[in-house]
């Protein structure tokens, strides 16, 4: 039976990715220090006897035999990641050597879950995975972005260097069930404040754009793209000028934030909620999607939940949790 | 009497730095792992009581008693840092976290030494701090440069969060006595190639440019820094959009390599040596210089030494070393 171990697994994605490994036959172990994750995300796994739950901060050297490593762990919501910005920066940065170690030392796969916050307001539109972005490295959320680059770095040497199979998403905006319901990100703030009748506010004048993917799709491209040899990640990327095996994972289709708030209100016809404008956050990227070419070559993926459907299944799981 | 300490202290800047320190009454601890730097640098300083040498690597934690720390350490030419690059990376972000650590605990004012090579292939030119950078996250430079950048989020974070009294320079290309002479820069091999009548390798056309500080000016403007009250550098950068106190320090005179290599060989008439040309490294950046407009206002400062007469002496030393 294969092992894998998930970094961050009773996170919002981490919660995923641990069911569907768990449907594919794994025997899963979840670490997770529970500062975003929480067990309730994770209640219905410890049904079944391959799954195990460890509680562990990831800044800490880690030590198991596992097939793959998902190395999902990071606070990823700006309310969260600024909450303690040195323990953020920690939490990608030695996280990374210690599953770096890990996989080395036991000749595991790793994946290494980056983000669209390394293009950081992005001059090129949309993002490739070539384009080197436009970070603040001394700014208020450069604990998250900085650290997050400063793994692919590492991610990068540890394979040119020792060799090591690791591989490289760069998840765009993200939403589903298990979303933390205060994470101060869009999706969730939009449903909350939708479903207490609050009115809903946009930053700046809501016309900056995002692109929204809906969790299975990522988690199905996560498992396609561990389950490629080596050798065919290697001959697709020898071509390509990165050096290093990374995709962007998101959806390509583009929404304004007044979009967005207005298909929430849609899918909430009883919701009373009124659009209110408010300041922009100190370098909140403008408009951000992702280009998923590659992604598309290598794994014959893209995404497949529209957002209708994918915001109706959030809206339930949101009612859900409010009872 | 103050106590300085001083990481990368055997180093190209660190043993000049400590020199000075020295100098201006401090007693001074040198701490270096010796991977690039080297005993003979700080030979003459040991001559003076008020001077300790630490074998110790900054990536593991360091404690002692200090007034001020300038924090130096990490291999800073490519031959070095593309040696090992984890290494190399651990030694910004690691040894960062541990003088930040060192700082906050005893309440030292520490000076950090960040590089111009956060800024990338700069799109901007001349580069101003408020520049975010231009910067490849997964190529052969990354683990410098990203380190670096890391590093610098660390700072300001800590300063932020734990009110660490953290200053920081960005160090654009910087030459003199003590470079190593291997160390693969366009001074040290010019001027090694010129003496041993070898031929000087320009790579790509030799038309990218650079900008040169004498190490001395340097040091003179990380000393005036330190003496600042903390008061008064934060009213400082109050009004600027850094919220972070950093600034370039650098030569603004701007020279083509290919004038370089022509004004090494005017110094060493007797050289044989001629101009050939080999193709350009990989991320190497085609120009660099610093607007220090921020460090004549704080600091009152400007560099001196022009660049004929500081490349005299350098060729000075060089020519010493290899009797």
């Amino acid at each position: 039976m294969k092992k894998a171990l998930v970094t961050g697994g009773a996170g919002f994605l981490g919660s995923h990715l641990c069911a569907r490994l768990l449907d594919d036959g794994y025997e899963v172990t979840a670490l997770d220090n529970l500062f975003t994750g929480t067990k309730e995300n994770i209640y219905p796994l410890f049904e079944n006897h391959r799954f195990s739950f460890v509680l562990h901060d990831v800044t800490q050297p880690y030590w198991g035999q596992f097939d793959e490593i998902y190395n999902l762990a990071c606070p990823a919501s700006p309310v969260h990641y600024q909450h303690n910005p040195v323990e953020t920066l920690k939490s990608s940065v030695l996280g990374m050597m210690n599953m770096l170690d890990l996989a080395l030392k036991t000749k595991a796969k790793l994946l290494h879950t980056s983000t669209s916050e390394i293009y950081g307001d992005p001059l090129v539109h949309p993002q490739v995975e070539t384009y080197w972005g436009n970070v603040n490295s001394i700014g208020v959320r450069s604990c998250y972005d900085e650290g997050k680059r400063c793994a692919e770095t590492l991610a990068a040497d540890y394979r040119r260097e020792y060799n090591v199979d690791v591989r490289m998403v760069r998840i765009f905006n993200t939403y589903g069930p298990n979303m933390h319901p205060k994470d101060g990100r869009v999706i969730s703030n939009f449903i909350m404040q939708a479903l207490a009748n609050e009115d809903i506010t946009l930053f700046g004048d809501g016309m900056q754009t995002r692109s929204f993917q809906y969790c299975t799709d990522l988690v199905r491209a996560m498992r396609r793209y561990m389950s490629l040899d080596r050798a065919r990640i290697d001959a697709f990327f020898a071509g390509k000028k990165l050096g290093t095996p990374v995709i962007n994972t998101g959806n390509p289709g583009e929404y304004t934030i007044r979009q967005l708030a207005e298909e929430v209100l849609r899918l909430i016809p009883e919701s009373k909620s009124r659009l209110v404008f408010a300041p922009l956050p100190a370098d909140d990227p403008k408009r951000r999607k992702p280009d998923i070419t590659l992604a598309k070559e290598l794994l014959g993926w893209e995404p497949e939940v529209p957002l209708a459907e994918g915001l109706a299944r959030t809206i339930e799981y949101f009612k859900e949790r409010s009872k």
